[in-house]
């Protein structure tokens, strides 16, 4: 079942593309994940609590998932919202919603699970402090 | 756990592309989605079961996810087998298991559902009987 | 040589996504190019001159070049300039101009050239004059 | 006006994808130019003389074009000739033409022009030798 808005506490806009359409003139299924990365990872470099060149850590994803409610279509703006449902030792459950403007129900939702893991040896790492109390800003009260 | 050869009846090659690595090095994982779909439909296409132009009838994407348990990159080859795990009335979940080449375990496996709908009223409509025929060669015994 | 902003009649904003860095981290060459597209395309759609359904005269490349002075990189957002360079029977000349936010210089610029057709039989046509009126606005004195 | 595959030494085959087919059911031109980076790198490192992860000298893109003859679709596959044009003390003219399977004539052809550059300052230098070796197989005679 689609949630609606008030199951997110940060919200992106992403803006949709011409390729994004394929031939049935919808938004093709995989593109919502390049706004789930997008959604949450720019999020993440504005909080300074990533950096994509130098970090140390980086996050590896390893289980993404996405429910199809209704199409979206460029030239639409999408806003995903974003938060976080579990916050592990080194891991992290994101989840987004995708909403056309002004609707009250997600066109989509769905999650992605990231390990964090140490840029060099690829081996998982406790997740720094820094990112762990920005995440907690994400959570929703269940 | 990553599934191995024997578990896809059928098999397509997929050549990687620059583009495909992200900043970390790997493929990204939203590209996999794009092998998903492209590993399928161009087998429908060969089998003379899917007409993306003309054809009265078109799958919907309802329902996607994977799981990621090694990494591949652009320059490798991709190995896609895809086996059909539900057969409903007008829905098909495909299953599709991403290889690197002369690996036996795979690198990536996933699902994703299609309701098949009229082309213009956009409601579901029963599998025409030449892509229900086509999908059961894609049938794996349990 | 760069242009400058006041080059550029029409203006679209247009956001980074985590996928458009490349392994070197900024902007793949490529993707530029979705963005030509997307800023032209979006403006035309809301002019209410190209329906991209049911529109009975659609628009295909038949050439397209860029010239790139400064790296982007996600999660920036990019400002789309564009304006027409010519405007023949059945083809435009569109040039776009990307730029950073606050930057007077462009990072890129580049053109694409349209030829109108139509739907059915892909032979050029008379561009509309809905069509034509519109382009006019985004000519830039000589 | 199309060349012939006898313009070009060195081949590379592509394999479309579902997603690379635009609304009107060919490939988007953007995709063209993913081509082009993925035939000219894939030799490179195929030839050992590009290591995008740990290589001291990175190609920077500064121009790009391409002219389009005759469209390509999913699922067929392509075939892209390479071949450098020119080649300087630190930059280097590709050019590929992309032709669908038993064509004789380029579905389309461009260029993209490469400046070596040191992956920490950004600076220009020398071709390496290596690199400069493998890239005069890539030369046709005028």
């Amino acid at each position: 079942m689609p949630e609606t808005r008030s199951a997110y506490p940060v919200w992106r806009t992403i803006t949709t593309r011409w390729m994004d359409n394929d031939v049935y003139g919808h938004v093709n299924n995989v593109v919502y994940y390049s706004w789930f990365d997008t959604a949450v990872n720019a999020w993440l470099i504005e909080q300074g609590v990533l950096d994509i060149h130098g970090g140390s850590t980086i996050g590896l994803v390893i289980e993404t998932q996405c429910n199809y409610f209704a199409s979206l279509a460029f030239p639409q703006t999408v806003e995903a919202g974003i938060r976080v449902a579990r916050l592990g030792n080194s891991s992290v459950r994101y989840e987004v919603g995708l909403f056309a403007q002004d609707e009250e129900n997600a066109a989509a939702q769905g999650h992605f699970v990231h390990v964090y893991v140490d840029r060099q040896t690829r081996r998982p790492v406790p997740l720094p402090s820094a990112l762990r109390a920005a995440l907690e800003k994400l959570m929703v009260p269940v």
